[in-house]
């Protein structure tokens, strides 16, 4: 038998949340993995144990998102056009982040606040757009059309996020995302 | 009369060529100052009277680019729709980077292969997204409208500044542009 001290339930997720409330707090850059710990009543060994450093309890979910856009994109029908095949994906994501509404809103504002992890959202946006390009390729779809729709689809997502966190009638994500579609095909046909 | 040492003409331009051949040859991080001035003949002080430092070298043209953008999206006509503002201001960088069009492949060979330079042209790029945005709103648009035609725009310059810099016609910037926002508009419109 294990002895009590040693009983964690849910420590990843406690970390996680710890850790957003001294980012909140404090400033993420004036926050240590230390104090994380200790907030989240845990040793800093536990907490290295789940994350590489504190940076990355805010993108240790990019995979997993990662992984759902890019297994929707192949799922979607033969018949589905690349945008629709985009739109499913994105959709998709909706359950995800529903869940994880209040990390997520927390999140948000944290990094809003840095510039350094304002670039590496950046970033990890970019990846995605390229990584969905592929998955289009993958499908048949040919340049630019592949590039266009990925990164058309990421820009639909990122506006969709923001207004989903800050919704005041709190609708749903997917559904935010199926509005923001519709939004960005009446301003590209009015060219 | 000033001393024929001092008479450097476009030493600006010299420094640009120099520092762009030598980080093709050695890589951008293997490049110094030291190296970028000795090989366009003019002292190192004369590099910093132009350049904050090498990597300004690759970046000091997106403030033009800038102003060149807004200025294009606030002087389109009223009665242009968001889109046809942000195609106009978009087709009318074509002139700038024809000029330049050597200078903008081998930079972006050099950004390519640096991940830091990568990160450094994605700020850029969304930086660039965000004034548009700005634009678009003094224009009266709303959201999500504003963010999501500024955001389309940048992804649409992006995919055909690619494609114009390998493109082996050599057709022109404006006109990849054109094609690229017309692929955006087939694409977004089969969902």
């Amino acid at each position: 038998m294990e002895p009590v001290a040693r009983w964690e339930p849910d420590s990843r997720g406690r970390l996680g949340r710890a850790a957003l409330e001294l980012f909140a707090e404090r400033g993420f850059d004036d926050t240590t993995v230390e104090e994380i710990a200790a907030h989240a009543g845990v040793s800093e060994r536990t907490f290295f144990r789940h994350f590489a450093d504190k940076r990355e309890v805010l993108f240790a979910g990019s995979g997993n998102l990662q992984t759902l856009l890019v297994d929707a994109v192949i799922a979607a029908p033969r018949t589905a056009s690349p945008m629709e095949a985009v739109a499913a994906a994105l959709e998709s994501t909706g359950p995800f982040f529903e869940e994880r509404r209040d990390f997520a809103r927390q999140r948000q504002a944290v990094i809003t606040a840095n510039a350094e992890l304002r670039e590496r959202e950046l970033i990890k946006m970019a990846t995605l757009a390229s990584t969905l390009a592929d998955a289009l390729r993958q499908r048949g779809v040919k340049e630019p059309a592949a590039s266009l729709t990925a990164e058309a689809g990421i820009a639909v997502f990122r506006v969709a996020f923001e207004r989903w966190i800050t919704d005041s009638q709190r609708r749903g994500l997917s559904r935010v995302i199926r509005e923001s579609l519709a939004a960005l095909r009446a301003v590209t046909a009015e060219a």
